[in-house]
Parts: C-alpha cells; structure tokens; sequence
C-alpha cells in the first residue's frame, strides 16, 4: 500500500509559490530579523521554488513606512540587495491589493525592475479595477496573476461573473483562495471545476493559496493539485496570518518531483522559523481559528480573540454565528 | 460557494469513536490528572460521542502495573468509577493488541461486564492470531473491530490475504489504521476501495484511524468518510503517539451532525487539554513527524530525535531513508 512513495510527478508544469515573507510578514507587520530574507532567498534557490514573493507593493501615501518592515513596500533597491539583479530561474513576486496602491506611481518596465510577476489580491465586488491593474503591468512587460479573495463569502453566480472578467483580461493565473480557510476538499474540487471552466475557455492557469484554519490547507492544495491546478502557495512552516497557510516542507514532501529538493527547507525551518517562533512570532492552528474557519468568517475574530487572552470558546462560537 | 455551510449529514450510521484516553495515554503512560477521565466521560456523553475507547487491555504479566496508569489495564473497576453501570447510549470500547494479553484471562461476559467494544489491534502477519481473538471476544458477547496496523508497509497482496482471513471472523468493524501518517487522501481512497472489495462482500463496516505526521489525519478521515467509511476515530486536540490523531472537534465540526455538539469539547480542550500540554504532555505536528511520514518509517525514530534534542533534520532524513 505504499504506491504513493512510488509516485513521480515530473510534470514540469507544475509551479510552487514562496509566500513566506508576503503572508508571514502579516504576522510580524514585515518585521524580519536581519539576514531571513536572504536565507530565505539561498533556500528557495536551493529548493527550486519557481516563484519567491517578497511582500506586498502598496502606497506610502496609505502606509507609514515607520510603521511596517521593508517588505510592505518592497522598494527595488530593497529587493536588489537580495538578489541583486537575480540571475536565476527563480521569479521574483509582489503583492498588490486592489485600493491600496495606484500602480502607474509604482510600476517600472519589467526592463528596468528585478520583479518579475504582479499579484493583484481582489474581491469580487472589485474585478474590474483588478483587471485594469492586471492589464497595466501586463502592459509594462510582467507576468500576472489575480487572486479572488473571500470566495466562500460569495455565490456562484456572481464568482462566474467576475471569472468572466477577470478571464477576459491580460491575466496569466487566477487563484483560488481560501482567505478564511472554509473550505473543504470536496469543496475545493467543486471550486477547481468552477474556475476551470471559465479559465481554461480563454487559456489562463489556476493558482491555489490555502489557510489552515481547519488544518487542511495542505490537503485542499494537494486536492487542487489532483485537479491540475499547476500554481501552488505554499510557506515555510506555513507561517502566515492567522492559523498560517500551506507548508513549503509538506507540499516539496508530497510533490515528489525532481526539480524540488526538501534539505535546503529544513534547514531553514531549523535556522530562521524555530527562532522566529521563540522570539514570539504567532501563528498557527488554534481552537478559535477552527470555528471561523467553521462559521466562514474573517480570521481577523480570531486573532482579537486570542490577543485578549480569552478562552471561552463556546461564547466565541456563539458570537461568530450570530454576526453571520 | 459556501454549499458546505449548508451540508447537512444525517446518516445515523456514522459513529464517533472518541480515542483520547487510549492514543493519548501512550504520550503519558496512561497517567492523566486526577477527574481527566471524568470530565471527558462526560464531555463525550454530552458531545454525542458514540463510542469511548477508554485504553489498552494487556496482561499484567507482561506490562509492570507500576510503569503505566490504569488505562494501561482497564480494570472493570476503574472504568466503574468513571461510569458506574454506563446506563447511557455511548459505547465502552477497550483495544487489545495481538501478542500482549491472553483474552481468555481477561475477558468477563458481556453480561458481567461494563466493557462493549473489544478492539484488536494486528499487524498484518499476526491476522490469524487476531481472528481467533475477534472470535473468542465475539462468542463472549462483544462487538469487535480489528484494526490492521502499518498498512502501508504491506504489498496489496498480502493485505487483501490479511482481510479475507478477518472478513471470515465473526469481527463486526474493519480498520483502516495509517500507522504512520505516510498515507494521501488520494491513498486513502484507493484503500477504501480495497477494503470494501472484500468487508461488504461480508457484510463488515469500515473504520478509519488517522495519524497526522503530515497534518493529514483529519483530511484523511474525512476522505473515507466520504467513501462511505462509518466509523471515525479521533481524539480532543488530536491527541496520540508522535503527531498524534484526527481532532475530535474538527470532525464533529465538519459532520454537521445533529446528533453531535461541539460545544462540550470546546469546554473540554480549555478545561483539561491545555492545562495538560502547559504541565509538559508532548504531542502534535513536528517536522520529524513529517520525516518519518515522507519516508513510511514508523514514528518511534521521530520521538527519539526530538527526545535527544536533535535538530538536524537533514541528517535524519538521510539516516530514515537508509533505514528503509
């Protein structure tokens, strides 16, 4: 019964995500000790990660930079002293919400960045102005990719409805993302036809981001894997918001495909993720992450929760479901 | 797409099978705080829980009564002072493993006693032996399950031999048990399918035992759920050996059963299960869990590397891989 170690999914096509300082970043406001993000770099390297995201693209007109770490912002100069000018097959990645930046002050030619890929993190509700931020770094030379927010707030009617538009833009992938980590595996393979059948209509790949909430953001990237999903999130010691995300170290583990290699991840799970956990860096499964997982509400109950150093659970769970 | 939200499983036949004294002793030789089994007894009634694995039955002769807590043994007479007669709905289940007890000095009529459920526990190799046991539990008025350990070391042609010998007992429940938490939910659906050939062939129901080496215990689970699997085993926090099981409360969570409240568990994880892993109980995902789940070894080799306080995992990935 142990076929699946004889599992070899060479499948090129394939493509694993670093959201590490991105989604972890939310957890400390991007405040990483000195030197993590370029281990982290040298191990994603070594790992063969495809695509390294760094942070997050936003404003400073919205955003103190006295505030938040570097990777809010993620300068070019920030990132070149990384990478330098990255002459590697490894992309470099940013995040950018639709409202939080106006990219025409932000975004170079592809020419002139050592960024690589634009992710733009929508609601449905927002599609359209996605789209015309996908359409301008399109138009400035990058690789695109729109990731849907909230979906297990929203019906099937209206997420067809922005598939359609986001479909028909320049967008090289659309993400699932389970942004209060709800949903099931089944629900998952029911959500990978969904998008699959607009996508696949005007050429575009799917993504998949994972919140482990339920402790199943693994699973459900593994089941969107199975469904031929070729973009995969994933984080070191699934650190990110909250309950945090998919694990890198899992994901290489389940892969079994020879461009990836697990050693250098390990590595820095023991070099960079134990001490940041014992500096006191929080996240993680937690009782509270659960039931809004449970009762598909934001995460942002939970961590109030636990901040307060509450442990009424039952009360929590009352409270979540009658806000719904 | 919250079609899950709205998922309403009523099939009474699913049973929850509640294992945290029995996998949750092994961490602690079975010596849990004063009123633990009490207050669980009760949380599980009020959770409705179907069946309570209170521990192992083994022979005194071979185990030092001194070494271990009572849910080692499970005397009548302790398992009376938590539940007195059991005048409830909720199932008594003890496991025994094959080799360690000689049932005909230990097992009373059903009539005597306050036991329900006598689970075997066999490797694949000693079926025979656990047949006979099935046998002997069965004419003295139990209802038996046997739970086919480390399946995942055996060739299907050995386990479909192993489950052809115990479909022919008189046994009512056969296990999936993923000893070592190496199995997928796509594995696990394949298992199914084997297990099913030959148990309905009998008129035998399925179970599923999970470990979560790689957080999968709870995916896992409900993936044989979703095969029609009718007997779930979990424990609160997911208590058990290593990485322990299937959380209790993300099951009853996800089944959105009437006739289970998570609530009582809630209560349970604040009033007992914290206080227990703040006095140092050790038990949960690790990356050597993961390690030894990867490279289908049992998890003994993960408990020592963390006991030595090694943090070289990569030496440990190479020293469980020779192994093999």
């Amino acid at each position: 019964m142990s076929e699946h170690v004889k599992k070899l999914n060479a499948d090129s096509d394939v493509k694993i995500v670093d959201a590490t300082l991105r989604d972890g970043g939310i957890v400390n406001s991007f405040r990483f000790p000195r030197g993590f993000a370029d281990a982290l770099y040298r191990a994603n390297l070594a790992a063969g990660v495809d695509i390294m995201e760094f942070g997050y693209k936003v404003s400073k007109k919205m955003f103190d930079v006295n505030k938040f770490g570097e990777w809010k912002f993620c300068d070019e100069d920030a990132i070149r002293a990384v990478v330098g000018e990255n002459a590697t097959n490894m992309k470099i990645a940013v995040m950018s919400d639709v409202g939080r930046v106006d990219l025409k002050c932000e975004v170079l030619p592809v020419s002139e960045s050592v960024i690589d890929v634009y992710r733009i993190a929508s609601y449905c509700h927002q599609i359209e102005e996605a789209a015309g931020m996908v359409e301008y770094c399109n138009k400035m030379g990058y690789f695109t990719t729109c990731n849907i927010m909230a979906i297990s707030k929203n019906d099937v009617s209206t997420l067809k409805g922005a598939l359609e538009v986001i479909a028909k833009s320049p967008v090289d992938v659309i993400y699932i993302v389970d942004s209060f980590g709800s949903l099931y595996p089944d629900d998952i393979l029911r959500v990978c036809d969904l998008y699959g059948e607009t996508a696949y209509k005007y050429g575009k790949k799917l993504g998949v981001h994972a919140h482990n909430n339920q402790q199943l953001a693994f699973a459900n990237t593994i089941a969107a894997y199975s469904k031929g999903v070729e973009y995969l999130d994933a984080t070191v010691s699934g650190i990110g918001r909250g309950a945090g995300n998919c694990y890198l170290e899992s994901l290489i583990g389940y892969l079994r495909n020879p461009k990836y290699r697990i050693e250098p991840v390990l590595e820095f799970v023991r070099e960079h993720m134990t001490p940041l956990k014992k500096s006191g860096v929080e996240w993680g499964y937690d009782v509270p992450y659960l039931l809004t997982g449970l009762r598909n509400v934001h995460p942002y109950a939970a961590i109030d929760f636990l901040k307060a150093g509450r442990e009424d659970y039952e009360e929590f769970l009352r409270e979540i479901t009658e806000d719904k």
